[in-house]
């Protein structure tokens, strides 16, 4: 495997081997340590000292289920720190067939590019053609010209405005540019570069192949059964999607209401995962309740949501987005959440930030709680770079300080996802020290076997995530698989092994994820953060959740010790 | 002296004797006493547990030579970390008639209030009656209510807003609401807890006077003697106001031009002090170069701009609306100029951080250079409180996030003032290290016998100015007298020894000073910040200023020794 090293200031490329000390990393682990070795923590986010990298898991290209994803890293203009963000899609494979564990994209430029890899390397041509365009129609260009068979990375119109919630958009296995490398703003960054878009086309070249094919049949074949046994990988993802988690949530008083405000939603069921697997079984069509967002991916959380005709709404509707779209925002139904979830993906936005921002937005009463027709204006003002697009365009930290807004539920400036931090406190845990700002995927705890209400104990399950979480990351492999794989990373180490053809343990893949986290806040820390980063926004700790009667009350020393200055 | 403490949630008022540790603090010395004693550095700006305080100088109310100061200081939601902002007029001494060296405003509230202070107490009343309305029309009416004797602290249509722009007004010694506590945004700390004015009247209350009349009397002479000698207080400043700096710094190449680029202006001639000067002397009317800010001044460095018929459009035009409002914004004329500033003033917002926030939105390409009719608008739509005015409201930093700008003139999120760093290197270590954020009034190095196109000796030099200013800022007078005194502090301590009637050394205020200083740093510690907070942007080390051929180079190890980790 090589790294590609391509400079937009001066259109030029080059490869190299991948460093023997990079051998074993891939995806979270490699972008995070090369953003640590090479970007200065005082960098300014959109200048020429940032570096987007691109990185496939270990395993991406291996066809192991749910392991085809690809991480995205850089300084984010959204947190200020390091940022990685990971997605499904058939980009991580395409760049794994071309060799690529790594693609460093360095240097600034005015104009737009396309940076087209082959097996005869690279060309850069601009993007004139396809630019401010809604996702689908540039996407379909790009395949008109360069053939279906390609993947890409792109971003939308919102990242060519250079907007924090600019994320980047990834070829879904179906065609669709619709899996994103959403969170942290990284589209800007590639806004920043000229980047426009950078298309994988792997004519010519063959699949990859494991090093140790029966070893690693074996093993794939058990990690499945595991998936399959599992009652959430191998019945309600498959089922409900993540929205499936929309009852749960609400029960617990989680569901965030309002600008995070009330905890419950009395429309909840009709946002429920399980009323959306009956609209779109009954609506039938170009609908699916269950729809892979990667090849050979048999976990299938991901959805076609079809309009009453059964033609193709958006795909997918996830939990993040009924929570933060709908009921963040007071809005209790599915089509208008489709429609919402529709736009920020043909605008190219992450659809969490969205709904912060204008969850904030709406808690400064510029329009009311529930007004659809209104948060689909704003959506369009963020596609033309309006003034009120640009507001929004900023994120939820930045609306809450151009409207003087108190109630602002972000950490690190990056909006929360879906779920109130006062009654999943190991989510708030997370949200407050993880290095990535609020993000439920970078340590995950609602299916932790614990009271989400209480406070004890929220750290420990808090950190355990935030490590686990990493060597998925890393593998490039979807981290739902983590309740299946229980603790067992031998039996994820065998995979790896029979792949690359070398021995790899469990307690190397967990040690890896260790020096993961701890590269993130060594850089956050020369970036400037310090523990008072690592907090929640005040008002959690002092307004009570109505609906689980709590606030976020977790023993701040210990919240601290697992934060930027824990890890050491 | 007593410290009065206004609870803004209850509406109810408390008095109690300043402690003995604040007796020898004011002003600047004392906000940031009381806001490191009492305000939790993670509390958010604008919530109730942050708090707003007003100080008068320990001379204010003596009417001693330029020493009518007053400061306001609290957490700063434009920086994040401490801040002080002072200003003259008429508040400083009625404030000190009423017996109050700090009012200290808690708590917050949604409704605005007008808060009245006399001998009789404190009474709270609606301001719904003078909402929303250009300063000078809402000054107009408490001077038709509570009489023309009374001063105020009033925050415009910006502060209502919560913008990171808004100042306080302070009404000027001639009735207009046209002096600011100008920076840092503390004029929405006061829109948060619901303050849009607080009225002071001394109705019925004696003059203040010096406990040793007779020695006060002679060492007040021999400093206004000091200011008369000295070429800057005693004939410069009479003549030319602050604008007298333009030739000086288009000069050196440290004029702030089309947002920090050039560092000079081939309209400088058309805005500089002496062509204001022919200006205002030609028309004639209600127009004078020579005025003063507040009582008893004799630099009276201010001026009355007249229109061509000799009618008064705005008072003051300083070398940092010059800059600002002009050059930095590519606009070379001093009528154009004047209507900016009339409307900051009408709109309560600070001249510079609003020039800096439109020269960053010139620098998008929003509008172009020079157009003063686009900035115009700009300041309506901050004044409605229209989306294009919450962009500007933010400030330059936040201008800069939302448009993905690169070159941001800011430092620890605010405006530099219009001296190029990289011109006036000492200026640039103000800027770099300061805890108020890049601000000359916190070390001005200009008159420093030092070549400021020079790295070394800058640091030296800064230190020195942002340790003598606190000594002025906590004193009430005006550090324009820095230059004049000399480093003569006993001559400044006898003012005070006679005032206050205990022997004050020089070596004391100095000592005050310097602790000052490093509370700050340590609140700002609190609150987050690091060495890294204690850079200029990136740019300014890079990109060569073309009038001055430098690049601020000074020696990054000998800045940081003064910053926030210096001062321990």
């Amino acid at each position: 495997m090589k790294i590609l090293r391509i400079s937009m200031t001066d259109l030029t490329w080059s490869e190299e081997e991948l460093k023997s000390e990079y051998a074993a990393l891939g995806g979270r682990a490699l972008t995070s340590r090369i953003v640590f070795d090479e970007v200065i923590g005082t960098a300014h986010p959109l200048g020429s000292n940032n570096k987007l990298v691109f990185a496939n898991g270990v395993l991406t290209g291996s066809l192991a289920s749910s392991a085809e994803r690809v991480s995205v890293g850089a300084k984010s203009p959204l947190t200020g720190g390091i940022k990685e963000s990971n997605s499904g899609g058939t980009a991580g494979l395409k760049q794994g067939r071309l060799g690529y564990r790594a693609i460093v994209v360095e240097g600034i430029r005015d104009d737009m590019q396309i940076v087209h890899i082959s097996k005869d390397g690279v060309r850069f041509e601009s993007a004139d053609w396809i630019l401010g365009k809604p996702l689908s129609e540039a996407a379909n260009l790009l395949d008109e010209k360069f053939g279906k068979h390609i993947s890409y990375y792109m971003i939308g119109s919102s990242g060519e405005h250079k907007m924090n919630l600019a994320g980047i958009a990834v070829k879904d296995k179906d065609g669709s540019p619709t899996r994103f490398l959403g969170r942290g703003g990284l589209g800007a960054v590639a806004g920043s570069k000229g980047v426009k878009a950078i298309v994988l086309d792997d004519a010519g070249i063959d699949r990859l192949r494991p090093k140790q094919p029966e070893q690693f049949r074996a093993a794939v074949k058990r990690y499945t059964e595991w998936l399959q046994e599992n009652p959430a990988t191998g019945k309600s993802f498959p089922d409900y999607g993540t929205a499936g988690l929309v009852r749960t949530t609400n029960r617990l008083g989680a569901l965030p209401t309002f600008n995070f405000r009330t905890g419950s939603f009395d429309k909840h069921e009709a946002i429920s995962g399980e009323t959306l697997r009956e609209t779109i079984l009954e609506r039938g069509g170009a609908g699916t309740p269950t729809h892979a967002c990667m090849p050979g991916c048999i976990i299938r959380c991901s959805n076609i949501y079809p309009d009453e005709a059964g033609n193709k709404i958006t795909t997918p509707i996830e939990y993040e987005n009924i929570g933060l779209l709908g009921s963040n925002l007071g809005i209790g139904s599915l089509d208008e959440i489709a429609e919402l979830n529709r736009l920020c993906n043909e605008y190219g936005v992450d659809t969490i930030e969205t709904g912060g921002a204008i969850g904030v937005l709406m808690e400064a009463g510029v329009l009311p709680f529930g007004d659809v027709e209104g948060a689909i204006q704003l959506l369009h003002d963020v596609h033309a770079g309006r003034p009120m697009g640009r507001i929004i365009g900023g994120g939820a930290a930045l609306v809450g300080k151009l409207y003087g807004v108190y109630r602002v539920p972000v950490v690190k400036g990056q909006s929360m996802p879906a779920y109130d931090p006062r009654a999943i406190k190991g989510l708030g845990v997370t949200y407050a020290t993880s290095p990535m700002g609020a993000d439920h995927t970078a340590g995950q705890t609602i299916r932790a076997q614990i009271d989400h209400h209480k406070a004890e104990g929220q750290v420990e399950v808090s950190r355990n995530a935030q490590e686990t979480v990493i060597i998925f990351d890393s593998l490039g492999m979807c981290y739902f698989g983590a309740s299946a794989v229980a603790g067992r990373w031998d039996g994820l180490a065998e995979i790896i092994s029979a792949y690359v053809g070398e021995a790899v343990t469990g307690d190397e893949i967990m040690q890896m994820a260790k020096e993961t986290l701890t590269i993130e806040h060594a850089f956050n820390r020369s970036a400037g953060f310090t523990h008072v980063d690592d907090r929640l926004p005040e008002h959690f700790y002092t307004e009570t959740n109505p609906a689980s009667g709590t606030v976020f009350d977790v023993n701040e020393m210990e919240v601290l010790s697992i934060g930027v200055e824990g890890y050491r």
